[in-house]
């Protein structure tokens, strides 16, 4: 249900959701008479601590953010009251809408360090106001993406709940953060909201609360049982898992059985996982109840998976909340939004950020990525950032070079070369409608079905080849040396 | 402007922004007769790694959400569309409001782990549906400000603005965290939307692109000094800080006094902040512009400004983005919301959860908190959790006991015990009209002074006593034997 989100979302004007330097600049362009200039930005990560690559997400409310943009009559007022600009700026704001365009990765797209998530072409006013909009959007759900992406791979075969909002960082987060969890691998989330908003079905029990409600554990199963005896789920350990807990769901699952349902099964929140669900599991299949899941939450996160997968837990599903949801260790992605290119009356000057440290290096110039596969395997061998327009022969071998470390080289032949980027807005226009979240999921799935074990695996996963294309080696070379001279002056 | 604030709240409606169990819960309370009892559920976070207390903060948030709760046509039509309701209760949700009743701490205010910083008094089911939202918007807000006030802290006496709305998790992330970090000591924000929000002045100069759009550094920075004469602040690291970045920042500056005009400084965005400051302040001086502050950024936290001011950096102002917005560190607080009492037909029943682990043990009751200031010092002794109603005799010696190690006691005398709650909503309705900004970064400084320094200092801070009254130990005593023999029934 796409439009519902939309429709949420406009009801909210992000437009003053930027850093009141951007709105500084574009006063300082439009005093320098360069608003007719047209730039291009970029928007990526380097090298992320938590993960060799990234799941990218948050791309259709950045499209939305990018289609909503206006200054009403309060946000005028409101810019004219910090004194900053002049009457000129201010009414021209009035009129101030985005036309410009957008190529992107779509959501669901392995990505790696330095390949732009996001190609924002416009006049450069329009371009310098977004970028911490877009960079907010895509730097939070592309995170929890990743996240759920590492969540699911650790968890599988068992599958995974998003159960989060609790602990989100504000609303958006909770709201935003489940949307991304469900790209990145989740099966569904607790979030009403959000499930409303993407067409989710929401999940979710009892908590202990409803148990200590009650006189006593028994009565308080067996009232949720009467309420949902299609679909009953018990928490078994507001007082005493093994020893009340167990037994009492056991009780109302025979009870449940014999008036002909099907009872769902249990849910462990605190204790040792590992030794709880074993036992429980014993402790429901001598009862009868083998057909019974266990569900299992606290404090859970990829790791915590390892080790109980490794400790033969017996456990179906499991609800991810606080870990997944702020991406516990690694809380924020640093993507940035830089300047490739600046279009001045039909001619293009490509642009790069030089920095003594090669890590905070851009790549200039507009700029596109191929994904190259073995036609045998079908898998992925390397990725090469190229200038936009540049092709790559597949009929000739083709080797790879590394971007720093120029003597590493490789040769490929039998490859396909896939661009990864579609143009997602022209003339500030949205070029295709919203897309299920459910097919998102499947992209995701499928882009991570073209790598192989070893660059998916969670430690120490083999690194995979980003190389730039000759041209655009070049390019960055001259440019190198050109900025050098200009600095000298 | 904080009507404006609630505009821009009330225009997104959160009814839904729930965990789907509060939904079935509500269902069954429904189903079970059970929409009569009122209960009393305590908001209230356990010891939290990153610092030895909080400063409360989204109380206003969260008032306003409860103030909004209304289930619309849409939300009923979802609701529908699950299938895990009956009619007649999508039909009672049409009315839906919240009722109830909240005391809550000010915000600011500084509160210690088990301390309710909100307590909600409502229909169960009303008291059920909250839970998720309110812990989502009260753990964000109080997480943030917690960091703020470590950040600002170390900072001291240099100020803190903050800049993290690119880093933050979502668009509610950066407003309402940049927000808390205002209430928790921040100087102001970045953020355009928040700073409109609540009445704040946004701060920013210029990025790298700004620099990186004109032919040369120089030509950058002298069209925005023609364009912010008044307000001229450089960012000098885009080429080579000390070689060109400082040099053509001071030849701007010759050029602005030479007009009549005091330019503000400069912005250090990157390399060693400690060397970089010092060399820049040394140039700055001797080029006659020691009125010139020196801004800087980069990757800070409470730590890293730990190290700077050891390493005597020259820095007047610190912009703190990624590692304040998301709590880098510690990006959750595991606030809960649990279940204290329920009344029925007039009659309170106390309730508590048990668990084997001690600090997971809840006080039973409607409750209340006071401080105890030493007369003599004015400066805070300790924080007693009682039940609502006791009153501390301020006449007669009072003996502090450890909540769990009873054999610890503390005698003291010449005190003052003073209530840590405010009602703020009573029957639904907000008693008080929400408060300027700044007037809560007050609160929090007023509260922050009541204590000596010894209990704020980052590391290894001295343990501050939050005790129980008698009457609340022997109330949970009495209450964990009676589980103890509901269990075994």
């Amino acid at each position: 249900m796409p439009t519902r989100a939309q429709k949420v979302n406009n009801m909210r004007n992000l437009t003053l959701l930027t850093d009141f330097y951007e709105l500084t600049m574009m006063y300082g362009y439009y005093k320098q008479g360069k608003t007719e200039e047209t730039a291009t930005f970029d928007l990526f990560f380097r090298p992320f601590d938590e993960s060799n690559f990234c799941i990218a997400a948050g791309l259709e409310q950045a499209i939305e953010y990018l289609e909503g943009l206006h200054f009403d009559g309060e946000d005028i007022e409101y810019l004219r009251s910090t004194g900053a600009f002049d009457e000129g700026f201010l009414e021209m704001l009035r009129d101030f809408r985005f036309t410009g365009s957008v190529r992107a990765m779509p959501e669901g797209t392995v990505v790696f360090p330095y390949e732009p998530l996001l190609i924002v072409t416009a006049p450069i006013c329009q371009a310098q106001l977004v970028e911490a909009a877009l960079l907010n959007i895509i730097n939070h759900q592309t995170l929890i993406a990743t996240k759920a992406r590492r969540v699911c791979h650790a968890a599988s075969p068992a599958s995974v709940l998003e159960f989060g909002l609790r602990r989100a960082q504000g609303p958006d987060a909770a709201i935003y953060g489940a949307r991304a969890a469900v790209i990145g691998g989740c099966d569904s989330t607790s979030n009403v909201l959000c499930a409303k908003l993407f067409g989710l079905m929401p999940k979710g029990t009892h908590a202990h609360s409803w148990v200590m409600s009650f006189p006593t554990e028994y009565d308080a199963f067996k009232a949720y049982a009467d309420t949902y005896p299609n679909n009953c789920l018990l928490l078994v350990d507001t007082y005493d898992t093994l020893g009340s807990g167990v037994p009492n769901a056991i009780k109302i699952f025979d009870y449940l059985k014999g008036k002909g349902y099907k009872p769902l099964g249990i849910r462990l929140d605190s204790g040792d996982l590992a030794y709880l669900s074993k036992q429980a599991r014993k402790m429901l299949d001598e009862a009868g109840h083998s057909d019974c899941k266990i569900f299992a939450s606290s404090d859970i996160d990829e790791y915590v998976l390892q080790s109980l997968k490794e400790q033969g837990a017996c456990i179906d599903i499991y609800g991810v909340g606080t870990r997944l949801i702020t991406s516990n260790n690694t809380p924020s992605l640093g993507g940035v939004y830089k300047l490739a290119d600046i279009e001045r009356e039909g001619v293009h000057i490509p642009k790069m950020k030089i920095s003594d440290n090669p890590v905070k290096m851009t790549n200039p110039g507009v700029k596109t990525v191929y994904r190259l596969y073995d036609k045998q395997t079908r898998k992925a061998i390397a990725d090469v950032i190229a200038l936009q327009g540049e092709t790559i022969d597949e009929s000739k071998a083709y080797t790879l070079t590394h971007p720093v470390e120029r003597w590493k080289t490789k040769t490929v032949t039998d490859f396909c070369a896939v661009e990864l980027y579609e143009e997602v807005m022209r003339d500030g226009k949205r070029t295709q409608p919203a897309k299920d979240i459910y097919d998102l999921q499947q992209e995701c799935l499928g882009s991570l079905y073209d790598f192989w074990p070893e660059y998916k695996r969670l430690d120490h996963p083999h690194e995979y080849k980003v190389d730039l294309s000759d041209k655009l080696y070049e390019l960055k070379q001259r440019l190198i040396e050109e900025e050098r001279q200009t600095v000298k002056k």
